[in-house]
């Protein structure tokens, strides 16, 4: 009798330990609470896959949620994964196609997070509304480039005197990129730099080279029919203008390391961790 | 008198010489008649600049009508330019958005082609329409690869086992690419290939990697988020699975050489040549 009484009790402090616990849901309400932004109705920063209620074990913070980060973040005990970019190949992250067709990669991605018990959620566009934009700030400090930065302009440096293929060879070699690509003339004397990770698109791109106090835009990916034409046609033409690109993920990963340090500030219950996208490419010899 | 008579009768036959050579409308209404597909009411292979009645020095076709491609043409007397990719950093051509930002990139390559007279024309959709598509034929062609093709599909290949990154190094060289990428692992050793070059966006590219047939697309271009995440995650879960990708221009330019064959024999009047599109990017060190 006393023992069952003792079972009991020891199974209900158990069961309290458990409800203590932080569920995904709190502590992305936690974010939105401390992110110092308006929620927008129309976000992609909703939950990907998972359940909301599942009680958080560990988060890790990453760039891409690539089935390479699900594994690493599965072994080292996070099953809250908050990513910058999508999870199922698009934007929307929507699946009904791929399910259609019965696609494989998206079956074993899908299977491997049902079985972990992983809940993911992205975090993309309050990260980068947010003052300053969480991404811009991680990957300056990266870089190394507050000192050269802008007065009041996050997005614009003045660094010493430099040649296009020197810097592009010193941010490979600090971000550890094994395949960054240079348009224009490798040789072109700059000291004048926007850095506009990611995917702006060719509009904001451009608008970046449009300046005269940009001589080189170091950029995440453009499409080549867009912003690297009209790299490549602003050198020809003479400009003083080149574009150094990184690759989406080595061009943004920085900011999601910013975001775990700041996670734990407001979720110190739980193990919070940043865990690196590898970047995709190997260039050809 | 009988010195301006002759003089008159030499100006007339000079009028009906000139009068003779075909101008860029007749010389596009030829391709119309010949391509072997029914013209699109909605296509993108229109004219994006000049004067369609302009008589023809010369025709030069090209990957992308780049402002270091409309020097080399004009230089050479060429004063039509066919291109399969865009002129004005959009797939529609459209300058309304840089010309009310008096973008100087774009206001110096009208200029270049008002002041040489140049006519510009894209030649995309029918080209690939055609039968067999003139794009894979010629990156067939250029790659070598007729006698590996599958029979009735020229998009599937089986080669000599080889690593994969073995074959992007013979790729790369053979097309003298700079800047080539590979996915996956270049260790896997493969048999199977689908060529799926340009941008054929996604669904395109990952239907060709879904087939157990395909252990590495050959590709164009495609985005981080789509494409790339997508082939990353297949090889990470273990399928025997590879991206080779040779930049968008590499990946069809020699289609617009097989082009510039192609009109010599129903535009016998004028020079034709094809001018190579110079890749944009140069990999860092």
């Amino acid at each position: 009798m006393i023992r069952a009484l003792i079972l009991t009790l020891f199974c209900a402090a158990l069961a309290g330990a458990q409800n203590d616990r932080v569920t995904a849901r709190q502590a992305i309400e936690r974010i939105q609470k401390n992110v110092g932004v308006a929620w927008r109705g129309q976000t992609v920063d909703t939950f990907k896959a998972g359940d909301p209620d599942t009680a958080v074990t560990g988060i890790a913070t990453t760039m891409m949620a690539t089935y390479d980060v699900l594994v690493r973040a599965a072994a080292a005990g996070d099953n809250l994964i908050i990513t910058h970019e999508p999870t199922f190949y698009g934007h929307l992250d929507e699946t009904a196609a791929l399910e259609k067709e019965n696609d494989a990669v998206l079956a074993a991605k899908q299977q491997f997070i049902a079985q972990h018990h992983l809940v993911i959620w992205r975090f993309h566009d309050h990260w980068h509304m947010r003052t300053p934009d969480g991404i811009q700030t991680g990957m300056i400090r990266a870089l190394g480039w507050e000192k050269f930065q802008k007065p009041g302009n996050d997005h614009l440096f003045v660094i010493p005197e430099t040649t296009v293929g020197q810097l592009a060879s010193e941010i490979k070699q600090r971000l550890g990129i094994r395949a960054l690509r240079v348009v224009g003339d490798p040789s072109l004397r700059v000291t004048k730099l926007a850095l506009a990770p990611g995917y702006p698109g060719f509009p904001a791109e451009r608008h970046w080279l449009q300046r005269d106090d940009v001589e080189a835009l170091v950029m995440g990916e453009g499409l080549e029919w867009e912003t690297i034409e009209y790299g490549a046609d602003a050198a020809a033409e003479g400009r003083h203008k080149a574009l150094i690109i990184l690759g989406h993920i080595p061009s943004e990963q920085a900011g999601m390391d910013d975001c775990a340090q700041w996670l734990k500030t407001f979720v110190p219950e739980v193990k919070v961790e940043f865990i690196p996208t590898k970047e995709p490419f190997w260039p050809a010899q």
